[in-house]
């Protein structure tokens, strides 16, 4: 049995106990992690019990049915006869009025709302419910992926440090950490490349602006590279030439905060503990204390993805399990007048602890 | 009166027009759009009558005041805080089930999904309904950052032609147009660059991939740069090496069918004709009635902004008006056997006509 056969024979026993009587997977995410095809804007259709269906574009029937072995493709040439497709198997399996999974995390807004408003009465559940209980377990493959992934990061990040001087914009660091990345491999970045200088670095979220970087700032970088369809999430801050003791100071602290995590991290604890085992390490100092909650989500197919206890409150109480991949830090220390430090490492939870799988830089 | 106050007393019209209360901008376009404040992760909130709130984080608050000239700027420095913040303004302003606007289009899913989840009784309608009738037509700084970012797509399309050769990847070419595009002056991309040759030309969205590129494939380019918040869409297909007679018969095809829509395009005319501009070039030949429906949509603050007859029907039934900037191809033209060809522009809707934002490459 393939591995993608097992995935979705396994999806289906959790439908069962979850009384979801069909999933429409559309995110590609998930549409690859059931069928094995890399593909852009196909539609997977898995009831609870029998044999899946896919939707693609007419051209990709055959290649999407050789890369996922699923038999039954049907094609469409226009709009109409892509939503006919699918209405004829939601009336085929009678969902009108039933529970059934939709890609919410990794679909655009506006699908999400059509797909709620076209179907009224069903009951639409996250597919995430029924899948992250999978997913969020990197088999050997997926985590060969994930280190490939960190190892592109790595590179980025070598060459936007290197790029880091005085009078050089945020889009020119970006544009050699970009660069690097896709030489070595990344087949995109799952989110913009983040380069906050300066006043910026305090920001939550920043971006990459017209903004000439000076003599002494702080300069926080993430990047989101994939490989292979797995992410890499990594961001480091830099100072341009020499550090001041503060800067220093609140570089060590982010550091150590971040250490702590990873050196107690283990299979059984809560997500929720992470954010003590930052506290316990920020809350010793005044401009420590100033650190913003959200100190890890899931890191896999997306860069983030469950659990994401910033977004799902009850997140923090789930169980972090052998071979879960989690981003440590990804939440902004900001200090007025000194600027914002932000560290994150994707780590890997192995049987005794937790691995970083990027190397210190 | 600044232009963005002018923009929310437009708003705050057509929201009394529409019988709705009030918007909760959350999506970066038209929060840019209605603050003229550069920031990720912002929430506008925008009554019917009155002032409006910006909701940001704590330390971004001074200087989303300085940007957008906004009084009531208030910050929150942990999750629970920023959502009792829009909750306090749900309660004050008595909306908990009266009609109010969200940003669907430019959201991520699981906040459209939440938001709905959370605010069972309300009416929730997209906010591109009360926007776009304004964004639609662009001023005269708008179309400045069109063009500077048409000359961005313009340097990352030239660089990625030059690297098209035998034994180059996919990932590669995408590197050298986005290195171009960064060193141009791009704050990010709105969505990734496709490279698909060969057999991935025939495919409706692509990527970039680790496929080697071999003499005579096509390769469609698509490009989606953003230059101070405004986009460009350019996509090219080049052939690889000498092309064969009906390569060349088949791109000559999709460019008289593109031209003769951009020579026919006026204010007044409806988004539908569009589709029958191009039918009736590529209807002349078997090969060319291959050609997938899905010929235009906006551009501006989003790649991909309404008018967008592909997701939205009724679309086709809108009148077209000066100053409007439509990508005019974007749909695919797949010939087995031959490959795939796209072409697509960004266009302005002019007094007397449509005029390409990009020069011909």
């Amino acid at each position: 049995m393939s591995k993608f056969l097992e995935r979705r024979k396994k999806a289906q026993q959790i439908m069962a106990e979850k009384g979801v009587h069909a999933m429409q997977v559309t995110g590609r995410e998930n549409y690859y992690y059931l069928t094995g095809d890399v593909r852009n804007v196909a539609r997977l259709f898995l009831p609870r019990e029998g044999d899946p269906v896919i939707i693609v574009f007419a051209e990709e029937v055959e290649a999407a049915r050789r890369a996922s072995g699923i038999e039954d493709v049907r094609g469409w040439r226009t709009p109409p006869e892509l939503m006919q497709h699918f209405f004829g198997l939601v009336r085929e399996h009678k969902l009108v009025d039933k529970k059934v999974g939709f890609c919410i995390h990794t679909n655009p807004g506006f699908l999400v709302y059509k797909f709620l408003k076209a179907n009224p009465k069903m009951n639409v559940v996250e597919n995430e419910e029924i899948l992250m209980p999978l997913r969020y377990a990197k088999d050997a493959d997926e985590l060969a992926a994930m280190r490939r992934a960190a190892r592109v990061a790595e590179t980025g990040m070598q060459a936007a440090m290197a790029a880091v001087k005085p009078g050089v914009t945020e889009i020119e660091v970006a544009a050699e950490a970009e660069y690097a990345m896709r030489r070595a491999g990344a087949m995109r970045f799952n989110a913009s490349t983040f380069v906050d200088s300066g006043p910026h670095s305090l920001h939550l979220h920043g971006g990459a602006g017209n903004r000439k970087i000076e003599a002494g700032d702080l300069v926080v970088i993430d990047l989101h590279p994939v490989v292979d369809m797995y992410s890499s999430d990594l961001a480091r801050t830099v100072v341009c030439g020499e550090p001041t003791k503060k800067q220093q100071e609140l570089i060590c602290l982010y550091t150590e905060a971040q250490q702590n995590v990873i050196d107690n991290l283990r299979p059984g604890m809560k997500v929720g503990k992470i954010t003590e085992l930052f506290k316990a390490v920020f809350d010793r100092t005044p401009e420590g204390k100033r650190w913003i909650t959200g100190p890890t989500h899931g890191v896999g197919l997306e860069f983030e993805e469950w659990p994401h206890p910033s977004h799902y409150f009850a997140h923090v109480n789930l169980e972090i399990g052998e071979n879960w991949t989690l981003s440590v830090g990804h939440s902004i220390l900001p200090v007025p007048q000194v600027g914002g430090i932000k560290l994150e490492d994707t780590v890997l939870i192995t049987a005794s602890g937790a691995e970083k799988l990027a190397r210190d830089l």
